[in-house]
C-alpha cells in the first residue's frame, strides 16, 4: 500500500469544520483561529517498547497518543482544536492502521479535535502528535502563578497507571480473587485509556493559580510546577485518594506508585483556600473528582509526609526516558 | 544526560519574541497568531537509512528536518512563524544535539521561526517538526486553482538533490575531472542543504493560481497539483533548466533525476500567461530563479515532450516510502 493511500485511510475519517478553510490534501492545511484568542501548542511523541509495551492493542496506542498531548492542553486550560500525526510504521498494515484510527478518532471526535496535517513514514513504530488548543489573553493556567498558602489540588486517583504497569511487567497478581482481577482490569484501561481532564481544565480557568499534568509522576510535575512558581510545598499521604481498584488490589507499593508513578494524566493544581468550594463545584461539573493534597509554603523542595505525620521518602521520583 | 537537560540544550538557543507570550517549559506553549489571518499547518518527518544516509552529519540533518517543513509554507505562500520538534535519539549525545541544533537554528532563525515545543524520546534516529505560518484569507496558494492556459513554471533547477543521491549511492564518479569534483560537491549541498523558497512563496501571493513543492520529484507532484485542480498538463524537457553542475557531470541520467527525482525542494507553480514578466520579477525579488517549462492543458495526465517534441517516459516517476 502507497504512503498516499495510508494518508487517505485517516483523511477519510476527517470531517469538515469550519476553523478548518482547507484540510489535509495540500501542502499545509489552512485553519481559521478564534478572534482575540492566543493558541497553546504541545508536542509529544510514543514510541513502542519506551513508552507503551510493544503488544498493547492499536487502538489503545492511537487513544493514547491523542490522549497525552490533550492532557498538556488541558493542563493549559485550552479547548482542543487541531493536531498533526506523524506516524511511523514498521510495514504497511491497513488492518494496523484502522485499528489505531478507532482509538485515534474516538478521542478526537469526543474533544472536536480535527486532525489537519500529518506524514506516514516507514521506520520502527513511533507516533507524534503535535496538538494545538485556544485560550483567551491571561487565562491559561501555567505553571508559574502558585501562591504561598494555596491549597494543591490532584483530580482523579492517581497511580493507577503505575500499578497497572507493575501488573502487567510483573505477569502474575500475588493474590487472585474476582475483586483483585477487576481492580486488574480497571488499572489496565486507565494506563491504556487515560482520559485527559479537558474539562476540568476549562472549568478552572479564573480558579486555579497554577496548573500542570502529572505525566512522569506527582513528585516530578509537582516539583516542576513549584520550581517555576518560586515556592515549596508539603502534600500528606492521607489526603492522596486511594482508588477501590488500588485498594482492592492490596499492594503495599501503592503509595510509591501514587507520588511516584506516572502516565496517570491527572491535573495537580493550585488555588486559594478560599476558594476551595468553587473549585469542588468546578471538578464536579467537569465530572472529576478532586482533592486536596497539600498546601504550597515558602522556600523550594516538596516534603511528603505519612498518616502519622513524618517525613516519607519514596523510592523513586518521576521516570525519565534519558540516563 | 537525563531528557530535561537535553530539552534544555535546545530551549537555550530560542530568542523571546512577541508572538510566543509563553515559550517552551510549561504543560504547552502560547502563541499570539495575527490578527485576522488564517494559519497554515504542515508536518514532515525525516527518519534515518529512509530519508537520509545514516552516515549524514547531524547539522545537515537539522537544517533538512526544518527546511522540508518551511518548503511546504512556502509552496502556500505563507509566512513562517513556529515549530514543534519531537526528535527521537538512539542515546544521549549531546554534541550530536548540538551540531544537529547548529543547523536547525540556523535555518529557523533565518527565516524568524521559533521553536515553541519539542519532545525527546530514545529510539531509532527520527524527527517530526510541525511547522506553522501566517497568511491572510484567500492569499495562501493551493493546489487546486490551476486554470487552463496557464504557464507552468518551476524555481531553481531540479534534479540536482537526485543526482546527489545517485552519486552518493554509487560512491565514485565515472569521470573525474576538477570541474566533476566540485560539481559533486554543489549537488551534495543541495541535497543536504536544501532551500526553501520561502521567498518566493510570499511573492508569488495573488500571481500563482496554483503552487506545490517539488518533494516528491515533478511528474509527482505536478501531477497533484493537476488532480486536484482538474486539469492536464504538457511540459517540455527543453524548458527545464539544467543546472552548470548537471552538464558537468555529463551523466545521461540527468533528464531523469530532473523529472523524476525527489528532494528538490523548488516550487511548481501555475500562473496566467500575461503575468510571465511579473512573475519573472517577483522571482528576480526573492532572489530565484524561474523557468516556464509548460502549460496547463484541459483533460488530465502530464505529458512529457523530448527536445525533438517527441513523447518521453522517465524510467520513475516519483518515489514513495511505502509499497
Amino acid at each position: 500500500m502507497p504512503e498516499f493511500a495510508l494518508i487517505d485511510r485517516l483523511r477519510r475519517r476527517v470531517r469538515g469544520r469550519e476553523d478548518v478553510p482547507l484540510g489535509i490534501g495540500d501542502d499545509a492545511a489552512l485553519l481559521q483561529p478564534p478572534a482575540g484568542e492566543q493558541l497553546a501548542i504541545t508536542a509529544d511523541t510514543l514510541n513502542a517498547g519506551v513508552h507503551f509495551p510493544v503488544e498493547t492493542a492499536p487502538a489503545d496506542i492511537g487513544w493514547k497518543t491523542l490522549a497525552v498531548n490533550l492532557s498538556d492542553l488541558a493542563a493549559m486550560g485550552a479547548q482542543p482544536r487541531w493536531c498533526t500525526l506523524s506516524l511511523s510504521l514498521p510495514q504497511d498494515e491497513a488492518a494496523w492502521l484502522d485499528a489505531f484510527a478507532d482509538g485515534f478518532f474516538a478521542l478526537a471526535d469526543a474533544h472536536g479535535v480535527a486532525l489537519v496535517g500529518g506524514d506516514t513514514t516507514r521506520g520502527p513504530l513511533s507516533l507524534s502528535v503535535t496538538a494545538i488548543g485556544s485560550v483567551p489573553p491571561g487565562a491559561a493556567l501555567r505553571r508559574d502563578g502558585a501562591r504561598i498558602g494555596d491549597d494543591i489540588w490532584i483530580t482523579g486517583t492517581p497511580g493507577e497507571a503505575a500499578a497497572a504497569l507493575a501488573l502487567w511487567q510483573q505477569g502474575e497478581l500475588d493474590v487472585t480473587t474476582p475483586a483483585a482481577e477487576a481492580a486488574r482490569e480497571h488499572l489496565r484501561q486507565r494506563l491504556l485509556r487515560p482520559t485527559p481532564r479537558v474539562d476540568a481544565g476549562l472549568r478552572l480557568r479564573g480558579l486555579a493559580h497554577a496548573c500542570v499534568d502529572v505525566s512522569d509522576g506527582l513528585l516530578a510535575d509537582l516539583g516542576h510546577l513549584c520550581a517555576r512558581s518560586g515556592v515549596g510545598a508539603r502534600i500528606t499521604l492521607e489526603g492522596l485518594p486511594l482508588s477501590p481498584a488500588l485498594r482492592a488490589l492490596g499492594d503495599r507499593r501503592a503509595r510509591e506508585w501514587q507520588v511516584g508513578g506516572g502516565d496517570d494524566y491527572e491535573l495537580c493544581f493550585t488555588a486559594a483556600a478560599a476558594d476551595r468550594e468553587a473549585v469542588q463545584r468546578a471538578l464536579e461539573f467537569a465530572g472529576t473528582q478532586g482533592h486536596v493534597i497539600g498546601r504550597v509554603l515558602a522556600g523550594e523542595g516538596i516534603q511528603v509526609l505519612d498518616e502519622e505525620g513524618c517525613a516519607w521518602h519514596p523510592p523513586r521520583s518521576g521516570y525519565q526516558h534519558f540516563g
